[in-house]
């Protein structure tokens, strides 16, 4: 049997037909207008799909269901994507107007948790039951696998990981509130943080760096930091505090088993992860006593949100 | 059928017999001897059930099994108390050591999760999927139950909610780690600022008040904000901001339904609830696109612990 999968982003949306092992087989890619309705752009998707299987050959009848991984705040109960700020999109009841569109069952979730699914089934979290997908990127997002299954919360709107305090009164979240994980976190308060510290100190080789990178991103902070500019190791170890006392939190309450790391930040693999296992080692409550957690990076890359989306039907 | 539950206490065992509709019929409490071997004190409590079923005219074959809720950090999947720092207990094969005593089957776990699991089958989480429990006491303990389950992690060893961070760098905690919440919303804590309190302000009425009540604890501050004294409303507030931030980190991460309050703070009771739900209400992520999260009351007393114990095998 075959799966649909597709990821809607803040300026494109992606979809594709899925095989059963999680293989991506066919693929399109469109740009958002958000000029358009929202049910214009529904509406291209629901050609999207339509095109993709006439093109590839397929039937409606070998598709077992559609799923969609939508930004910010999803009823996945409803199929509902209640909010997504980036889109202007507000109460829109995709599940419904996909599956008149297209005569076929649809599934909607959060992205990072279609992300955290795909990993589940056929990524990094495959030998592990239950596990936190953490996305560094534009934000922090992530996506809770308990018994290998989503974890979505009430009305499906859990996982926000990001809006999870790590200093009281501190930093303004883009959510309104003040000293989330994510306004530390993230690529974009990294990247921030980084070019606050290259201002700062003129000789920092950071400036070299982003000069033969083309532009300061998260990466700037850790080569850098691995060739020993000492500005650089100080806002990588800033970094790796914060988002391992973030961590702790989540590991102290939820105990899983895994941590899967994916998103720009994440590009910065063993160096980051090795820094982050010795924070979290000597910080876990119960010490000794406490089962570890594993601290692995994501095994699927670019593709995740589609297969993830696609595997709402593969359970 | 019939049930045993054991609530083992830093400084007393209770038990007693429960029916399947939670109901407590007949229990005994002794006190632990610190200086008995763990092996004299299990020993106790299986002479405890022994005598308890002979004195009420209950055969072993009435009993389903004998549920244990035990401090600190528990090994349920094992039946083993892997750290109990009040008792002095290390790696303790409670579950193997009871069975042989009483060739009857045992199952363990945390306390805070037997509380928590007597809560959703006969109290307060009743008509609730998913909440998290958390005792405001001598520490914060927590319990998890999701989709009308204890969630205990890996190992059984999970929901230390009260060692997730409030104030990074902050208040030193009793498991190592600063700023974590139990250093600021338990019992302990808000008394001794209390006490830091009350001697900066000898005009406070909390003077008065923790005459009349013979101590120095949790109430007074409650009674004195009531009342209008200045210094109690500033603990008061303070005491809401940190522990409705911590909630906060918690409901935006796992969308519970509800958060049910137990323990000796809990007894401020409304007061202290609209408190919590007002400011909680102001900062939830998502805000109105956020599902609403009930914050209740405990319902169950004393007996949770036995009842929760007990309830370990009515699934």
């Amino acid at each position: 049997m075959f799966y649909i999968g597709v990821d809607i982003g803040g300026t494109s949306f992606k979809g594709g037909i899925v095989n059963s092992d999680g293989k991506l087989l066919f693929s399109f890619k469109f740009p958002v207008n958000k000029n358009n309705k929202p049910e214009e752009t529904i509406n291209q998707i629901v050609n999207a799909i339509k095109q993709l299987l006439k093109d590839n050959n397929f039937r409606k009848e070998d598709i077992v269901g559609v799923g969609i991984g939508a930004p910010g705040m999803v009823d996945s109960v409803n199929g509902v994507i209640t909010f997504a700020g980036n889109l202007n999109w507000y109460d829109l009841p995709v599940k419904k107007l996909l599956e008149e569109g297209l005569n076929l069952p649809v599934r909607v979730t959060n992205d990072a948790n279609a992300a955290a699914l795909a990993e589940a089934k056929f990524g990094a979290g495959r030998k592990y039951n239950s596990f936190l997908m953490v996305t560094l990127g534009t934000g922090v997002g992530s996506g809770i696998v308990i018994n290998g299954k989503l974890y979505e919360g009430n009305f499906g709107k859990g996982a926000e990981f990001g809006h999870s305090l790590l200093v009281m009164n501190g930093r303004e979240c883009g959510c309104g509130r003040k000293g989330c994980l994510e306004a530390y976190a993230s690529a974009t308060a990294l990247t921030k943080d980084i070019e606050k510290m290259m201002n700062m100190h003129p000789d920092s080789i950071m400036w070299d760096i982003s000069k033969e990178h083309g532009l300061i991103d998260a990466k700037v902070a850790f080569i850098a930091a691995q060739r020993g500019d000492k500005y650089a190791l100080d806002l990588v170890d800033a970094y790796v505090s914060h988002l391992s006392e973030g961590l702790l939190s989540y590991f102290n309450t939820f105990r899983p088993e895994a941590v899967i790391l994916s998103g720009g930040v994440a590009e910065a693999g063993e160096y980051l992860i090795s820094k982050i296992k010795d924070y979290c080692q000597k910080q876990l409550y119960g010490l000794k006593f406490a089962p570890p957690v594993d601290i692995v990076k994501a095994a699927i890359g670019y593709d995740s949100g589609k297969i993830g989306a696609a595997a709402l039907f593969m359970e």
